[in-house]
């Protein structure tokens, strides 16, 4: 079947071994895979992803020396049944799914695996069990949006939402930008997003924020106050002492580069809620003391629990969150590296779709 | 009045102005004090205390030029009201406190303010809105101990509960034995405690520890998997998979050097709720991917809340919690210097009480 893998450091349009679903999987044919911000980094450090994974304790058979199918953010049309399966699901039915396969040495992330190929393949094996039906003629595109849609609902998810709090968002790419559709989707306000780009503020605003910030020019964190929020250790002193607590903050980091938590640390409020979405790969440095006296909460996430995907789906499937502004047009497997390049200065691109069936 | 003051990095046992109440103050006399942690460090580091505090935003008067009087955790007995005081506290009525007073700058914290003096002195000014009186003819000596499990209460209600939590303490000093102490009165169970100190294992186990670990000798972070706590990133997919997730890791860092933060995040189980109530003065690393891909908690904690003060004196009235094997004798005035020299090598001693009467 015709797929791109990464091959070494490059992008590759390329014939490879069609896929055989094992038991409990299903053949699909992939209609349409999302470029992720973690595939653009993992085509030049793949190496350094596999490794930190395996700190952590990933028993995933990821191979960088090997080729890889990457694209985890999928809409399919079910094509045929392997082994062990119920054929609930029938083929022609589309479908979407978090990109999660079982192998012989435990879970494992289609489109992050040596052993399950991703989106970026005109077939793939996915988990029956996983699966759930597109429903109300939902575009492909928008569909394999679902996924990075539910990256965001997962971390407001994980967010402490009493307390009337005040969000800001740092970093307005795709997770930036699922963040503030799914604040809100819950009906957070005001939602304060930051960017040093013009065209990502003003994507910012199209999916939601109330208030949008250009850090080159003025503090984020000069907006607490003016909604109720206790800004300095005074101010929150007092305002036990009297009883009026104020609104809490609550504050999500979708950029991931070393220095940004201990900025939020010294330069944000007082038992400020951080939500940690961007992935920092490299060491960090903090200062623990400043933490606890301004009794910080750091919640560091990854992903989604197959409830939040299945409710992001229904979200995007009924127009409660509309993921169209987002959409930056579809290339075939002959332009997906070329759609890599594009995306590395994205300015006004937000998501690129691939479909297989397209040269 | 006769009173311990901080002057360079000694202690003097010495004469100083006597305490006037401010308007909304009752001039008490100080019946037992507690010496802290945070006292000890505090002689030796006053001046990269105050720094931390104003670059967390703090507008505390405190000089460390000059002399201070410190001791937060008291037990006094009103001896007379102060202006603007709705005299509703007898004189004679024994009370205790949480340490705080208002300043022409905001809240300031007694025993660690150049304005109020502490407990380390025959009598202090207290705020009048803020006394409890000590119910049940609790000792003294224990009502002071009220304070330092306060920190305990606050830390376990920092926690989320829910998920049937196995606990770890790392740390068993007097703040870690508060925290043991904190989740048995909850109900935890098992609490895990780890020390490198024999003594303090022993005292762990006092204090309501189920198991101790000397982690000279076993990593604390073996009880996770018998505890059908899903110990690595597999066992927590599979859980996931099929439903059974299993219960929740729930971490104490009672210790606050550099280094354990990161240790936790790469030796602990994904998913772990990390409560640090251990205070860390030094820029600490860690690794922001790392805790991403487990999905870590880290909630920074400090002292606690008026409530969560009032309900551990209840709590310590009514023998629900028992101090009494944490105290470890009382000295007087002319003891402190000797007695801060002794906790600088615990072992067995967790807390000593300063009863300013006694010379």
């Amino acid at each position: 079947m015709k797929a791109v893998v990464r091959r070494g450091t490059a992008l590759i349009a390329t014939e490879i071994a069609d896929v055989v679903p094992s038991p409990g999987q299903v053949l699909v044919k992939t209609l349409a895979c999302g470029i992720c911000g973690s595939d653009l980094h993992a085509v030049h450090h793949l190496d350094t992803l596999v490794a930190m994974n395996r700190r952590a304790g990933s028993a995933s058979s990821l191979d960088p020396a090997h080729d890889l199918v990457m694209g985890h953010e999928f809409c399919a049309e079910v094509l045929d049944h392997g082994p062990n399966t119920d054929t609930r699901i029938r083929p022609g039915t589309r479908v979407v799914s978090v990109p999660l396969a079982i192998g012989p040495n435990g879970p494992e992330t289609i489109g992050y695996s040596s052993r399950f190929p991703g989106g970026f393949a005109e077939r793939m094996a996915l988990t029956e069990a996983t699966l759930l039906e597109v429903p109300n003629g939902l575009r492909s595109e928008y569909a394999a949006m679902v996924e990075p849609m539910a990256v965001g609902a997962h971390a407001v998810e994980a967010a402490d939402l009493s307390g009337q709090p005040v969000a800001l968002v740092i970093g307005c790419g795709p997770v930036g930008l699922a963040v503030i559709a799914a604040l809100k989707r819950r009906g957070v306000e005001p939602v304060v997003a930051s960017d040093y780009s013009r065209a990502r503020r003003r994507m910012a605003k199209t999916m939601g924020a109330d208030i949008v910030v250009d850090p080159a020019e003025t503090s984020p964190h000069q907006h607490w106050a003016g909604f109720d929020v206790p800004a300095t250790l005074a101010e929150l002193g007092l305002a036990r002492i009297t009883g009026r607590v104020g609104r809490s903050p609550l504050i999500f980091e979708c950029v991931g580069v070393p220095g940004l938590l201990q900025a939020i640390i010294e330069g944000g409020p007082p038992l400020a809620q951080v939500i940690v979405v961007g992935v920092c790969m490299e060491e960090d440095r903090l200062v623990p003391a400043l933490a606890i006296i301004k009794q910080i909460r750091l919640r560091f996430v990854l992903g989604y629990t197959p409830d939040e995907f299945a409710r992001t789906l229904r979200d995007v499937a009924e127009g409660v969150i509309d993921v169209a502004p987002m959409y930056s047009g579809t290339v075939g497997l002959s332009g997906v590296a070329a759609a890599f390049a594009a995306l590395a200065s994205p300015e006004d691109r937000v998501k690129i779709i691939v479909d297989p069936r397209q040269v």
